[in-house]
């Protein structure tokens, strides 16, 4: 066997320079250059006290470093036969390059659905928020959590809710999570087992969810009062009564009466997504469902579109028989919503920041509502938007058959948006309806102006 | 029907001094009336403009509020015959009472292993590097978040990791997660099905996880040099290379050496959980197995014992083969951890703040350690301390068949801790190992002593 092998020290070009001591330094720069290869497999090291000599350190220094190296497996010693790099050793591949490469500039104006404003997260209230709530957590917010989530945030979220959506609760029936899709994740199918009724339209990402659950969804057709829950079959119905996403109108107060009757009467449960009751701009938002019968729905909700998706904090208002099973689920200790964050939210909360926040939204995204409606009643007075009256998107239905030519439109024009059948149940059998789901928080300020133009542009002609 | 009949506004006592205007504040106080049962179902409510003039607002305002109730279910409205509170509307439940009340006053001191010392989270440090990360952040952090997790701090964990624990990597390979938790849901069983092999001692709580995904666990006999590797069975294997949990002792180096060719033979993986690994008392860090082959190693780690498990932050160091089966099972959007904690702790990496708090910490814990070692040499010489050169607990062994005594013995002196029997695989044959698990982390420093004492007392007599 041909036989690589190190004179001295010098040969190795170790730099010594590392943080830690000279020992450390030693350890480092060794690894290093078996990992790049300069150590090649099987390679003899030279013996301690030559290689101390060489490099200046004391004899014990390199005899501990190279035993620590034995001990990780980087090198081996062989009685009677010095210190050798291990063979085993392999060399880290190079660098991963992604698979999905963008093949093209991707489109210009993002008018996605979804996303609020990016750009208007409230940075210095919210560490303002996070000083005081670093300065006054208990040790205990440090430790192992609560699967309830802090009391301080449940507290805070109590009264908030309260006030601003007319929820009935308490803080010992609210469970914090890291947004809907942890909270569906809580209640399907441990909690909920069963099939649920949805609405016809809604996010398939939520679909997915529930597939993955096992859990059979009943699409429930939409009209113009919202989901038509007279047609309900099953006790268990998962609603946006405050704005139907992403059809945009709020379950008619005939329907919201008649689904809490449902559910009582079959001992069944709304699971009620209220995703962006915040932002309803031409009269004061519609109160929760919950408030009817708060033993009956459970009441879901999040930051992701009042302050930023990048939070992941949502939260679960429970009826009180469900409490113990949904914390079962979760488990002894919290294993998700970090304390500082809920600690963070719960300070901003109660110094009147979120709703400070939310009135300052709510203006900006009317605005953008309105440069909308206006761009449209001027260059396409004959596509009628609906859904305008809360929220970050609208809906253009287009006459019928008319959806994919309008994306393609929209497309070839720079804008990335989805058609209403990207949000249809596949098991729907209510009328098809065409549109574009047009959402118009996310375009930078200057941009918006362009991205409107694009949008009429691709907009079917009267 | 008998009914209620309600005269004016003066026998309401709405509160009107909420905030938010008083068409809001009226909404509220109505909401509130119907809450707590001062206006019970059924009851008809005065007309506008008599309510108006009572309260001393414009009639159209009193009507906008009766309108948004009506809308929200709390009201119903019958032509010609007035506004009425609904029927349907169901009082709260009084305040849940806690089903686990706690019968007595608890342990006096907990001597439970896992947990960090709570009271030395660096709040003043972490708000610095909140504040530094708030300043710096592209908009996009606050956008829907990569679920590889933020690249700021892939890139400070791909270099610290380098450094402080011999792990071989780039930013492309690692994946945020919310602990070691999250981290094995991501695993099992979607990217590794089939069984696996684990320490016939760890903690149950990971063993629970494999038994909800329904991956079989196969026991592996520790000795003296940690897991028998030379047994395994199967190619997928986890361990605690740096310090065995629960038995503390590092994986001997051939045996280091030994997993790595099996994985590689078999075209199998290690799962590393370097769960401690910072904290080594007595000489430097043993460096992860990873960096030996890190195309057979998923080593995995986060800050839940360096700094807090109530961050919810961990990470995976994949090979290059699993990060797309992994971020598939996380899905297109990041769910789960959130990016300011994120941002946070890589401006934390980045400043040093997290090597000199670990430094502070090891030589905390050094000297609690130290505090045991000595009280057991001069109370109860015959316990001989193992698994103390690193970490936050050690192992008491006692003598065959007196574990359970000795617990009991504990919780007489107040303590509370747990028998190696509470970690033990239920499959395992290895011979039973009678010991008690000693986290000396988590009692405040002014009850360090009195803990230590009472440790000694519990102990069985020579």
């Amino acid at each position: 066997m041909p036989e690589s092998w190190v004179n001295s020290g010098v040969d190795l070009h170790l730099d010594l320079r590392g943080a830690g001591g000279r020992r450390a330094a030693l350890i480092a720069a060794l690894r290093d250059a078996v990992r790049d290869g300069r150590l090649a497999p099987g390679t003899r090291l030279p013996p301690y006290r030559s290689l101390a000599a060489d490099l200046g350190l004391a004899r014990n220094t390199v005899a501990d470093a190279y035993a620590e190296l034995v001990a990780e497996g980087w090198l081996t010693a062989v009685q009677g036969s010095g210190t050798r790099v291990a063979e085993r050793v392999e060399p880290l591949k190079t660098a991963r390059i992604p698979k999905k490469v963008p093949k093209t500039a991707g489109p210009r104006h993002n008018l996605r659905q979804g996303q609020p404003d990016a750009t208007s997260f409230p940075r210095t209230e919210w560490l303002a928020a996070a000083r005081r709530a670093l300065n006054v957590a208990p040790h205990d917010a440090f430790g192992p959590g609560d699967p309830r989530g802090r009391p301080e945030l449940r507290e805070a979220l109590s009264g908030y809710l309260a006030r601003a959506r007319g929820v009935r609760t308490s803080p010992d029936r609210i469970v914090v999570c890291s947004g809907f899709a942890h909270a569906l994740r809580l209640l399907f199918p441990a909690v909920l087992p069963g099939s649920l009724a949805v609405e016809a339209y809604g996010l398939a990402f939520h679909r997915s969810i529930f597939a993955a659950a096992k859990v059979r969804t009943i699409p429930l057709a939409l009209d113009e009062h919202g989901a038509r829950v007279e047609d309900l079959a099953v006790p268990t119905v998962l609603l946006t009564p405050a704005h139907q996403f992403p059809t945009g109108g709020p379950l008619h107060h005939d329907r919201r009466v008649a689904v809490v009757g449902h559910v009582r009467a079959t001992g069944g449960l709304l699971i009620e997504d209220d995703y962006d009751g915040e932002f309803r701009y031409d009269r004061k938002p519609v109160g929760a469902v919950q408030g009817l019968d708060p033993e009956h729905v459970v009441y879901a909700g999040s930051v992701s579109k009042s302050l930023s998706p990048a939070l992941r904090l949502g939260w679960l208002v429970l009826p009180e028989r469900l409490v113990d099973a949904v914390l079962a689920v979760k488990g002894e200790r919290e294993a998700w919503a970090g304390a500082l964050d809920q600690l963070t939210l719960a300070e901003f909360i109660a110094a009147g920041a979120y709703d400070r926040h939310i009135r300052r939204m709510r203006q900006r995204y009317r605005r953008r509502r309105d440069l909308l409606v206006g761009a449209l009643a001027e260059q396409a007075p004959h596509v009628v938007p609906t859904g305008i009256a809360a929220g970050l998107h609208a809906v253009l239905r287009l006459p019928p058959g008319t959806e994919k030519a309008a994306l393609k439109a929209a497309a070839w024009q720079g804008l990335a948006l989805d058609g209403l059948a990207a949000f249809r149940h596949p098991d729907s059998r209510m009328s098809t309806m065409d549109g574009l789901v047009v959402g118009y928080a996310t375009p930078p300020e200057h941009a918006y102006a362009a991205a409107l133009a694009a949008l009429c542009r691709a907009l079917p002609p009267a």
